[in-house]
């Protein structure tokens, strides 16, 4: 049993991030240093002050070359998360626990990638080594190759399982592509129907063209302070009440599972609800990382906000647009503002705690943002005073 | 000002080993998982208990090949340190803070590497990217390949600045050779005077073979677990007093600092010692990461064992070996034991508080385990009760 010590102890107090596009023409060092000054001029906190940094370790820019380039001389904490879909929430959940633990005050979280311009994760790849890349020797001779061949795995599980079907997924990408539609800053602007989902190409059965999040170059940046700093700082503090990380069983080789209709995630729900002392009922909109519809039907699922099996209903009938019952991914997600990592849906869920979505949800006051990539899993529950 | 929260929260209470070697014949995951299982045994802990990971970014063996192949699944904690020497102490701060701040109860760290078998760290490399390679394309064409190269830099500017001497960088490779040959896990058995060190071959000058760390297979493994734990377990807890991390200026591109006869690591110094509240006159024995014996040097000033610039009178006449006034590394270190990245000198101070040292210190109470690599540094001080 875990003895969270984690609540309001930190504040996220600063947003910030570049264009996303498909070539930002410009270095993933240009990018992340644009982003973390963006965030903490919006915070009114001075680089100096920052002696904290976390990271995803997918990125190519680590804290060497932020004392380097961006001017950082006083870290006095530096850490990295594992599995890009899990870092956007991950990287907080290492920032609240160094704050609370008293190892830094002022701590800068960013993501940073040409990963459209660049290297494109969606690309086949029959890349084996002894260490994180030894499952796929064991996938790779029968053609799974990509991250859409190892999840279609789960959708189509889900659908054998429970009835899902192909339109709920579709209801997913339709949903986020409004919310895109009002978000300038989202890559994806064009109208998006159910038949439009419907007649998308297959890219692997049963996942579609709208299923898959789209890939991007752009960055990110967060700056996450101490309660007390926090009260002083340009914005209403967003709160950090609770935060977890979680793995499943057989995190390595996912397809390998048991169970392939579920991210497995329940822990990381259960510690980030009892974390924040608050329950399901008390969330007022939820961001989920998005890299395929499905995963947002299980996420619903395994973060309570449904029943097992009962996430694909769920999505129905705008139930989950800004408008809706339970709003997901205000910002347009993975699936249509752009492919940042995740980590917009933490920028986003600030933004609607201090009012200034694009798709403002009424009276938000209490924000989860949660992870199930089938790896790992991490949430974190964000609120206004 | 740091506000640290970190004494005797945590403590090390278990620790494992495999044979270190120029060829393991084994893979990495399974030095890893032999490591942690015998780290394990010792501490009296089941797997099932381990709710955290810490590891090295640079080890290929993560938390998610851990759960399918170890057998976790109640992770609630994740990180990664970067850059290797400054990993053995890091990943200890790290487990400290996630313990100090309730988000876990009992984590295990750990070091795999087929370094000398697998990919040498020691031979040149013309690798570049925008990433951290970067800095590299600055030093590539000038012939700076290697790491001897580029720290035989920080070497030379010592002796111009300070005149220290080639014999004093010899007296630090005697005195490890002595201590590895009371240890029978040590890879270096030959015995070594200093006449030995002046005619070893130069490899970059001022740097001589016995100048520079060996390179090996294997692994070593530590369990970290919270206090009320710690007292239940099979050995004496070594508990964790102050942890504490630090970056110099220019931690990118380090050859390229106004000030190359320091390894920056005056911040962690003061902050790890603040956070133990201890000085340096309470320390019984240092570990100190010794890629190369003029950083043991430049470590013992920075660390306060001496003044800036004395360090080369101050390791003579056998004031560090295990006999003298301030023993380093009685388990042979870098230079003469194993190079598992600097995981075996946290192991070190543990056998050194528990009495079971090959070298071991008379009335060993307060160890102080550091790194100051050149890019980053961390540090640890242990202490039984």
């Amino acid at each position: 049993m875990i003895d969270y010590t984690l609540r309001k102890r930190a504040a996220i107090v600063g947003i910030g991030q570049t264009a996303y596009s498909k070539n930002s023409g410009r270095t993933e060092l240009a990018l992340a240093c644009e982003a973390i000054g963006s965030a903490l001029n919006d915070a009114g906190i001075r680089p100096d002050e920052v002696d904290g940094v976390v990271r995803y370790d997918m990125d190519a820019i680590d804290e060497a070359r932020l004392t380097s380039h961006f001017g950082f001389k006083n870290l006095s904490w530096m850490s990295e998360t594992s599995y890009g879909g899990t870092g956007g929430n991950a990287v907080v959940v290492h920032a609240a626990a160094a704050i609370a633990a008293g190892v830094a005050n002022t701590i800068v979280c960013y993501r940073a990638l040409n990963e459209r311009s660049g290297r494109r994760y969606g690309q086949a790849t029959t890349w084996v080594s002894d260490g994180a890349g030894a499952a796929r020797a064991f996938q790779a001779p029968w053609g799974v190759l990509t991250p859409a061949q190892r999840f279609a795995f789960f959708a189509r599980r889900h659908m054998i399982e429970y009835g899902t079907t192909s339109r709920q997924f579709g209801a997913v990408a339709v949903a986020m592509r409004r919310h895109a539609m009002r978000n300038p800053h989202a890559m994806m602007q064009a109208p998006m129907t159910i038949d439009d989902h419907q007649e998308s190409r297959m890219i692997v059965d049963p996942l579609r063209l709208f299923d898959c999040c789209i890939e991007s170059d752009g960055a990110c940046a967060l700056v996450v302070t101490r309660a007390d700093r926090a009260r002083d700082c340009h914005h209403r503090p967003a709160w950090i009440l609770g935060a977890a990380q979680g793995s499943g069983t057989k995190a390595d080789g996912i397809i390998f599972r048991e169970d392939l209709a579920t991210a497995e995630s329940v822990s990381t729900a259960a510690n980030v609800y009892r974390s924040a002392g608050v329950r399901p009922e008390d969330i007022d909109a939820v961001m989920i990382y998005d890299h395929f519809t499905p995963f947002v039907i299980m996420s619903l699922e395994a973060y309570g906000f449904c029943g097992r099996g009962e996430g694909g209903p769920f999505v129905e009938g705008g139930r989950i647009e800004f408008d809706g019952e339970l709003p997901v991914n205000t910002h347009g997600g993975n699936l249509s503002e752009a492919y940042i990592h995740g980590l917009p849906h933490v920028v986003e869920a600030v933004r609607q705690l201090r009012g200034t979505s694009t798709s403002q949800v009424k009276n938000a006051e209490v924000i989860l943002s949660c992870s199930s990539v089938a790896q790992l899993s991490a949430a974190v529950i964000l609120a206004r005073d």
